[in-house]
C-alpha cells in the first residue's frame, strides 16, 4: 500500500532533507522509522523535493510502500511517537501505486522570513536576522518582475549544469507583520524551483532593498543567463517549504 | 565602573542562568566573556534573579564592575561580537556604584506561551505545546483571582522553606492571538516570585481548562499554603522572563 504523508521539520539540526554520507538527514530519520514500523522490512521513501540544511518544512510531502496493513491514521500516530520531536507527521493518506511525490508536483510554495529589527537570538535559527531597514517597496517591484515563466538560470547554483533553466512563478508576495513592521515575508508560488534558486532570489531582492541594485536591475540579471550576475545566497535559516501541490 | 545590560537568550541549550557544577550556564558565558573584555582579571555579575534550564529571557538585567574604561556602546558591541549567538546584550548603561540588579528589583514581568492547536516542531522549544482545546475563559477567571497580595507558598517548590511566601501580582493578562486563537499568552507583573512559581501557577490554570479544577479552586488553593493543593509545573520551555523593573 502506497502512503502519503505531510510532514513539518526544524531543519536546524539537519543535514537537510536528502540521504547523504554524513547521515543526520530528515530522510534518514522517515525511513529508519517506516522501516521499524514495517517489520523491519527496508522502507525507501520519495520527497517532493529536497530541503538544504537548515531549511525548514511546514509541509514537505513523501510517499512511501509498506508490506503490513495499518490505517493511515495509526500510521501517522505510530511515526509521531517513534520520530524525534523536531519532525512531525502532519497527515497521512493512502494513494494509488502510481502516485509519485516529486514527479506529479503541479505547484511548490516557499516562504522566506525576514528580521528587519533588533537581533533576536530566539529566533536565531528560524529568521534570517538581517537587523537593518531595507527599501521593501523596491524589493517588491522586483519581485513582481519574477511572475510569469523565465529561465532562472542566472539564480541557479554556478555548478547546477541543465539543459532547461525555464521555471514559472505563478505569484509572488512580500508581507510586512502588522504586529511587527520590522518581520517581512516574501512568498514564491511557482511550478518547480532549482537548487539554491529561492534563497539566490532573496539574496538578491535583499541587496535591492540596500540598494545594491534597482528594482528593474532584476529584468536584466534574469537576461543574462549568469549566476555571477545575481546577488548573494540568502541564509538558509529562513527559508520555509510551506506546502506542495499535486495535480 | 558599574554597567548594567539587558540580555535576551535562549534557554534550551543551557543549564539555566545561574552558575553550577554541570556549567553551561548563561552566567558563565557572561563571566567568562566580560573576563576577557576586563583584560583577563575576573567579572562576577549579578542578574535580577535566576532562570531554570529551558527558561529563556527577552530582558533579564545584569549588573557588574570592569576595571578598564569602556562607553557602554563599546561594551555591548564587545559583548556581543564575543557572546554565543543565543545571547544577546540588547541594552547596556552605566550605573551608581550601589545600584544592584537584584536588590533593587521593584516589579517583574513573565509570559507564558501555549499553542493549543496543532503540534508545531519548529516552536517545540519556544512554547509549550498542549495541543488540545482549553477552557480559556475559566482560566483568566481563575487568573484573576491570582492579583494582589497572597502567600503562594501553595506554588512554590516543595524543598523552598523561607520565613515569608507573601508576593504581591500587580497585575495579569491572558491574550489569544489574533492570527491564530490556539496561540495563549498568560503574563504576571508582580512584586517578585518565587523558584517555580510562574510555571506551578500556569500548571494549575492548564488544569483549571482542562476541567479538572474550577476557576474558583485556586481560592482555595491559595489559601491552603501547601504545594500538594496545587496542579502540575507547567513546561520551562513556554516561560519567558520579559521584563525586569527598577525603583
Amino acid at each position: 500500500m502506497r502512503y502519503l504523508i505531510s510532514i513539518a521539520y526544524d531543519g536546524s539540526k539537519y543535514n537537510g532533507y536528502q540521504k547523504q554520507v554524513q547521515g543526520n538527514t530528515i530522510q534518514d530519520k522517515l525511513e529508519d522509522v517506516l522501516t521499524n514500523i514495517n517489520d523491519k522490512k527496508r522502507v525507501s521513501v520519495s520527497a517532493s523535493g529536497r530541503t538544504d540544511s537548515g531549511v525548514h518544512a511546514l509541509n514537505q510531502k513523501v510517499h512511501f510502500d509498506l508490506n503490513i496493513k495499518i490505517t493511515p491514521d495509526n500510521l501517522k500516530r505510530a511515526m509521531n511517537s517513534l520520530l524525534p520531536k523536531d519532525i512531525y507527521v502532519r497527515d497521512c493518506v493512502s494513494v494509488s501505486d502510481d502516485f509519485h511525490a516529486r514527479f506529479d508536483v503541479k505547484a511548490k510554495e516557499y516562504i522566506y522570513k525576514i528580521n528587519m529589527g533588533e537581533y533576536n537570538p530566539i529566533e536565531k535559527d528560524y529568521i534570517y536576522q538581517y537587523c537593518k531597514k531595507l527599501d521593501v517597496v523596491e524589493m517588491e517591484r522586483a519581485l513582481k518582475y519574477l511572475e510569469g515563466t523565465h529561465d532562472f538560470k542566472s539564480f541557479t547554483s554556478g555548478d547546477d549544469v541543465r539543459d532547461d533553466y525555464v521555471r514559472t512563478i505563478i505569484q509572488t508576495n512580500l508581507i510586512r507583520d502588522l504586529k511587527n513592521v520590522n518581520m517581512v515575508t516574501i512568498s514564491f508560488l511557482g511550478t518547480g524551483f532549482m537548487r539554491y534558486m529561492v534563497r539566490n532570489l532573496v539574496g538578491t531582492l535583499i541587496q535591492i532593498g540596500e540598494g545594491k541594485y534597482k528594482s528593474t536591475d532584476i529584468i536584466n540579471i534574469l537576461e543574462a543567463h549568469d549566476r555571477r550576475k545575481a546577488g548573494m545566497c540568502a541564509d538558509a535559516c529562513g527559508l520555509y517549504l510551506k506546502d506542495v501541490f499535486y495535480r
